[in-house]
C-alpha cells in the first residue's frame, strides 16, 4: 500500500497525497463506532431526502389538480420540485460529509467502491441504509397524508408514456453519469492540493448536479439517478408500474457510476494502472 | 470545565477545540455592551425575515387574485416565496454570525441553548427580542398596505384544511429538524477544525435549508419552523384560526429542534455523556 | 489618523486593523490611473447591470402579452426577473470589487461615503458614472426593440395603484437599508480578522439581498433601491409618470443608506463617536 | 518574457506573479497528455452541456405545447431552462477547471487566446471538441426522441420573429462580453493575490453569467454565447432557419469576446501594452 508513487511522469514531486485504496474488506472498521454512526448518518440523510422531496412532490401535484380546485399555476412548479431534489443533495451532503463522505445515493457508494474509496463492507452498509431510509422517509410522507400519497402517484420513478425502455435507461445512465463525475471532481485529492475552492464549494455542484439532472429527465423518468429514491418510493407506494419499471433505476445509476469511475480513474487522473492493479491484488483474498 | 478530553478514543490528538459548554446563567454576560447588541441584532434581523417574507407573501396572493384584476400565472409563485424565506435567512444568519451567532428563530435559540452553546439568560433574550422583532415587521406590513394584508390572511400560519393536527405537528417536527440539525452541522468546532468549507458555506445551507422545508411543507401549515415568525403573525392578524393552531408552531419546532441537539451531540459526536453530565451539575445551581 | 485605538474595552488587542477614515477630498487620488480606472468599472457594470435587467423585464411583459399572442404563463415569471436583478449584482460585484469596490448603486456609495469608507470626490465621480451607465444600459435596450420598450413601460419604477407616497417610500426606505446593511457586514474589517468567510461569500448575499428586495416589493415601486437604476430608466422612457415619482427613488434608497450606515457604525460596530469624530475634523476643510 | 515588471507605478512591489503569455505554437504541449486529456474533458463537459439543456428545453415545450394535452403551466417554465444552461456551466467550469480550465465555449477559448492565456494550437485543440461535442450532446438528444426533438425546434437558435440582424447580433455581441468579462474577473492573478474569493468562488458566477445572459435573451434569439452550442444544434436540427442565422452565433459571440479581452487587458489591468507586445512578437513567428 506504501507504493503509490508511479501516478505518472509529470507529476514527480507530487505537491498532495493520494490515500492508499480502500480495502475489499476492512474488519477493524467495523468494530468503531465511527463506523456505525457513519451509516446512522447515511440513514437519517436518505430518510430526510426522500421525506422533502416527495412531500414536495405530492403537494405540488394536489394543488394543481383541477378537478379539486386547485389551480394549474398553483404549487411550486416543475421548478419547484428539481430545486427541493438538488438542494436537498446539497444540504444533506454539506451536514453528512465529514460523518460518512455525503453518499445519500447507492450510485456515489458504488461509484466510490469502484475508484477503491469506500471497502465493500462499507459500501454494504451504506446501501442497505440508504434504501432503509428511502422506505422510511417515503413511509412518513404517506402517514401524513395517505390519500393524497396514493392518489398522486407517491413520488415513484417510472417512465413516462411515449419514451422507449431505452430511452429511459439511457436517460438514467447520463443522468448518474454527470452526479457521479461532478462527485469524483469535488473529491479529488490532487485538486484540493492545488487550487482551494474544490472542498470548500463541493456540497454545492454536487446538489447542482442533481438539480439540473432533474430539470432534464423529470419528463422521461421522473428522474431516478439514486436507487434508493426510486427503491424506497415503489416500496410505499407499491403499485405494478414502477415495480416493472424498477430495475432501469438500478441497471441505469449503476452503469452511469461505473462509467463516471472509469471516466475520472483511467482518463483523468490517468492513475487507472494502479488503481486496477492493487483492486486485482486485494480482490483476491 | 476544564476537562473537556475524554470525547472518544479514536481522537486522542485532536486538531480542535470543544468550548466549554454555556453556563446556565451568566451574570458577566450582562455587563457587556457585546451581549446588547446581540439581542439588537437578533431583533433588527428578525423584523426585516417577517417584513420581506410576509410583504412577499402578499404581494404574491394580490397578485394572482383574479376577482380583482390578478391574474393566476402572476407574482412570484409559491417558488418565489420558499426563496424568500430561505434567502432571508441566508442573508441575515450572514450578516449577524459575527454579532449574535444568527439564530434569528426561537427554536434554534432553543436547540443550542440544549446543546449548552448559549447561556439561558442570552437564550432568554434571544427569544424576546425574536418575538418583539417579528411583531414589529408583520406591523410594517399591515401599516403599509392594511386592506391587502387582512385580505391575504397576513402572512399567518395555521393549518391547512384535510390536514390532521398530527400531521400538522409531524411536519413542524421534522422541517425544523433538517433545518437545527443544518445549523449544528454547520457550527461543529470539529468539522471546522478538519475541512475547512464549514465556516465558509455555513449561512448557505441554513438558508437552503429554510427553502427547502418550506417547498415541502408550504401546503400543509404554510410551513412555521420558527415560532416567533408564526407568532408575530398570529399577533398582527389577530384572528382566531392562526391563534388556535399557535401552539402547534412552538411544540413543533421546539420538539424538532430537541431531537436534532440530541443525535447531533449524542450521535454525530458521541460527546454525550459530557454534555449531559455537564447540564446537570449546572443546573444544580 | 493613526489613533484607531479606542474602539471599545472588550477588543483591547485587535486582531483586525481598521483602515483610517477616507479623507471627504483626497486631490492625490485623482492623479491615479486606478481611480478612474475604477470609475470606468462603474460606468460600465451599472451599464449591462440596466441592460440585462431591462431586457428581461421587456422580454418578460412582451412574452405574457395575451393580446399580441402572448401567454400569461410564458416568460420567466417575476421570479425571473427577481433573479435578474439579484444574479446582477452578484456577477458585477464580484467583478468589480477589486477594482471599484463593486458599488454599483448610488445608495451604496452614500452609505459607504457616510461611514468614511470612500472619499467625497470619489463618491461624486462614482454616481455620476454609474448614472451615465444606467442611462446608456437602458439607451441600448430601447435601441434594441423600440417599440416594445416603449410599450411595456420600459422598465422605470413607479409608484403601483392603490399604494401611497408613504407606502412607496417606506418600502425603498427598508429594501435599500437591507441591501446596504448586509454590504457593510460583507466588508467588515472586524469580522474578515475574525472568520473567513466574510469576504469568501461577499458578492452572495450581497446579490441574494437585491434579489429579496425585488420578491417584496416589486408590487408596490418595481423596486428601485438604486437610484442610478431609477434614473436610467425614467431618462431612456421619458415619461410623466416615471418623473413624477422620481424623487422617491433618491429620497428612499438615501435614507435607507443612512440608516444602514448609521445602524452598523453605531451600534454594531461601537466605533461611532470615532468616525463621528473624524468626519468632522476633516469636513471643516 | 521575464520583464513583466512594468505594470504601472503603484504595483512596485507585486504580490502576485502574472504568467508570461502562452506561446502561440506549443510544440511541446502536443507530447503531453495532460493536453489530450484536457480536450478529451473539453469534448466530454460540452457534450454534457447540450445534452442536458436541450433535453430540458424539449422537455418543456412538449409539456406545455396544449394541443398534445400539455398544460400552459407544466414544465420548468424559461426560468427553468436558463438555470439549466448556467447551472450546468456552474458544474461543468468546477469539474473541468483544473483540468483543462473549464472553457465549454469556443467563445472563452477565443477571449482567453487574445489575451494569450491559451496557445493557438491548444485554442485550435478546443474549439473542435467543443464543437463535435456539442453535435454528440444534441444526437443523444435527438436519439433519446426523434419526434418531440423536430417537433420543438430542437434547441437550435435562430432569430425570433419581430428583431432586426443587428439586435439579435447586438444581443449576442453583449451577452458573450458579460460572460468572459466574468471569466477574466474570475482567472485573474492579480486580484487572487490580494482577495482570496476569487478562486473559491469562480464556477458560481460565471455559471450566473449564462444564467442571467439566458433571462435576458432567450426571447430574441433563443440565447447563443456559445458558438459550439448552436453550431452543435444547427447540425443536428438541420433545417434552414438555424443555418441561415449560424453566422450572428459565431460572429456576434467572437466580438464580444474580443471586446472583453480588451476591455479587461487595456482598461483593467493596464498590462495592454506589454500584452500587445508579446503578442506581436511572438505571432511573427
Amino acid at each position: 500500500m506504501g507504493k503509490d508513487i508511479e501516478v505518472g511522469g509529470e507529476f514527480q514531486a507530487k505537491d498532495y497525497h493520494d490515500p492508499p485504496p480502500a480495502p475489499l474488506v476492512d474488519a477493524e472498521e467495523l468494530t468503531k463506532w465511527s463506523f456505525y454512526r457513519a451509516v446512522i448518518a447515511e440513514f437519517i440523510a436518505t430518510l430526510l431526502f426522500l421525506y422533502i422531496t416527495v412531500l414536495t412532490v405530492i403537494g405540488y401535484k394536489s394543488q394543481v389538480d383541477t378537478t379539486k380546485g386547485g389551480d394549474d399555476c398553483g404549487g411550486v412548479g416543475l421548478l419547484g420540485i428539481a430545486w427541493a431534489f438538488g438542494g436537498m443533495i446539497f444540504i444533506l451532503v454539506y451536514c453528512t460529509a465529514g460523518i460518512s463522505g455525503g453518499h445519500i445515493n447507492p450510485a456515489v457508494t458504488f461509484g466510490l467502491l469502484l475508484a477503491r474509496k469506500v471497502s465493500l463492507v462499507r459500501a454494504i452498509f451504506y446501501i442497505a441504509a440508504q434504501c432503509l431510509g428511502a422506505i422510511c422517509g417515503c413511509g412518513l410522507v404517506k402517514a401524513f397524508q395517505k390519500s393524497y400519497y396514493n392518489q398522486y402517484g407517491g413520488g415513484a420513478n417510472s417512465l413516462a408514456d411515449g419514451y422507449s425502455t431505452g430511452t429511459g435507461l439511457g436517460a438514467e445512465i447520463i443522468g448518474t453519469f454527470v452526479l457521479v463525475y461532478t462527485v469524483f471532481s469535488a473529491t479529488d485529492p490532487k485538486r484540493n492540493a492545488r487550487d482551494s475552492h474544490v472542498p470548500v464549494l463541493a456540497p454545492l455542484p454536487i446538489g447542482f448536479a442533481v438539480f439540473m439532472v432533474h430539470l432534464a429527465t423529470i419528463p422521461i423518468t421522473g428522474t431516478g439517478i439514486n436507487p434508493a429514491r426510486s427503491f424506497g418510493a415503489a416500496v410505499i407506494f407499491n403499485q405494478d408500474k414502477p415495480w416493472d419499471d424498477q430495475w432501469i433505476f438500478w441497471v441505469g445509476p449503476f452503469i452511469g457510476a461505473a462509467i463516471a469511475a472509469i471516466y475520472h480513474q483511467f482518463i483523468l487522473r490517468a492513475g487507472a494502472v494502479k488503481a486496477l492493479g492493487s483492486f486485482r491484488s486485494s480482490s483476491a483474498m
